[in-house]
């Protein structure tokens, strides 16, 4: 038995292979089968992580186990889906048993978390990425999609924005912050919980919705354009944490929340009339905006100013990847 | 719009990309949405290539687009499914449009060849790797897997083995042939043929079956794992084309048969009584051996002597990846 057969045979072992809801058939065949219930789709979504780009390398693979996974099941919350399973295409440099045990541990964690199970995947030679795909169930029309949003309707977020940002040069080693704020914005940045009870509750109300991941101003352009309105934010509107605006201050902690990306928190339009039941039910739904006649996304101050370029320049310090 | 975004956009725009049977929602949203028919199943496979470890770079990115589809598809034909649609996870050093061009136009023909769709994906920075996730359709039950071979079935394969092994020294430009021996066997290496109707032929026949992706003497011992049984192979049988006698001699053939890797055609399992019947239908099953009570996989001389010993030393020059 070679060493990548016996990774595949470790993480066939791993706990979140054990079977779940809709997996007729996990690791060990030539594919994986997945039933559903009659008149559900399956909703899928794939995401690579890569060493030195999308993380740190070194870094903690337990937390990356969490992280590589949650980004990726973000994507079936935010489509108001509910996760079933998961596979994995892990390509390796070297097989050192310690890294791979940590980081199957914190894929574990966070696959129970979710309610995925680990159903195949690949193992490879190669310099370190990931990439998952997620897949989930929801009822044919119920998906949540980018293409519904109408005028009049709210635009909302589900969650403070900028905190993974603020924590990128924690992770980075580039700055340091006391516990009481280092240890919130770090959580966020290796730990993101995938809104998947949000997106379920949005279902049938939510006129679009996906989640943020690039910053809310740039995935805010998508479902602008699916959907051929204006979207309009109100920068003062924007949460933000405490541990945010202690390490950044308020200026700074708005340009993360609007162009800093990785929140994974789900953003969504919503006619004015489902927020208040939703809030009401204890889901936490931000208004942030509005949605317009018009095309693009636009940026306002509290007097109503049209501030965009200003802070769209931001942008383009970031990769783009 | 970033370098990234763009690639998105273009393979968003590949002919592939353009719908198919069972794709509810494509490429775009969060998520792809698949529908199955009512009691279906989904079938589903990753398999990742990595530069310098599963194909030479540089290669021809057309040959690369065709072959890194080809192989993902064949884990379907190997489950008996019905092929519909694929996910590209990219991973890139450099954003090459002539590259992207003709690696998606060698993906395309694949695609068509194989009637799959494009759902969705992933485009990232970094050492050149590909991730294809496939996804085919099977009613519950009719999956053909590895643990169903029963003592006295046949064992057989669906084509020629050895070729692609046979393809390597020429793909790595270590050796030289006439066009008339490397052609055919540079073809069956770049552009495997996923045995998708003989899969579909197998359903409810075959007794066991997978895709010969490792060598077949290392892929038989996951059947006979699986079933719990000895599989023997005879080394006679083995099916050789011409261009690979012609260019190893006998002797290297059949070894190359036994451990190169790289075919993608099915090895199964069949009672004795499905034989005739499939043949007279023409499709292309060859008995190289059969089932027996027991454990492991024996290789055979004509007389019957058991010569696995000598062949499977020839192994431990693979890299198992």
């Amino acid at each position: 038995m070679g060493e990548f057969e016996l990774i595949r045979t470790f993480f066939a072992a791993a706990p979140c292979a054990q079977g779940g809801e809709g997996i007729a058939l996990g690791i060990g065949d030539d594919c994986a089968l997945l039933a559903l219930p009659p008149g559900e789709q399956l909703a899928i979504s794939t995401d690579t992580l890569v060493a030195g780009v999308h993380f740190a390398d070194p870094c903690d693979p337990f937390l990356l186990g969490q992280r590589s996974l949650a980004v990726a099941v973000s994507d079936l919350a935010a489509m108001g889906a509910h996760p079933l399973a998961f596979t994995l295409a892990l390509t390796t440099p070297t097989v050192d048993a310690d890294w791979l045990q940590r980081y199957a541990q914190g894929l574990n964690a966070m696959a129970l978390n979710c309610g995925v199970g680990l159903v195949g995947g690949d193992t490879t030679r190669g310099p370190l990425s990931l990439t998952l795909t997620v897949f989930g169930r929801v009822p044919a029309g119920l998906a949540l999609t980018r293409h519904g949003a109408q005028p009049g309707d709210l635009l909302c977020v589900g969650g403070e924005l900028g905190n993974a940002a603020g924590a990128l040069p924690l992770v980075l080693n580039q700055r340091t912050a006391p516990a009481a704020i280092a240890e919130p914005l770090l959580a966020h940045y290796w730990s993101p919980q995938p809104q998947l009870a949000l997106g379920l509750a949005l279902r049938g109300k939510a006129t679009s919705a996906m989640d943020v991941s690039d910053g809310l101003l740039a995935d805010c352009e998508h479902i602008a354009k699916a959907s051929a309105v204006r979207l309009v934010i109100e920068r003062q509107r924007l949460p933000l944490s405490s541990a945010l605006l202690a390490f950044l201050g308020d200026d700074e902690a708005r340009s993360a929340a609007l162009s800093g990306g990785d929140d994974y928190v789900l953003a969504f339009t919503l006619p004015p009339a489902e927020l208040v039941p939703l809030q009401a039910d204890g889901w936490p739904v931000q208004v942030v905006g509005r949605v317009e006649q018009g095309q693009g996304v636009v940026l306002v101050d509290p007097a109503g100013q049209d501030i965009t370029p200003v802070i769209r320049g931001y942008q383009h310090f970031r990769e783009t990847h």
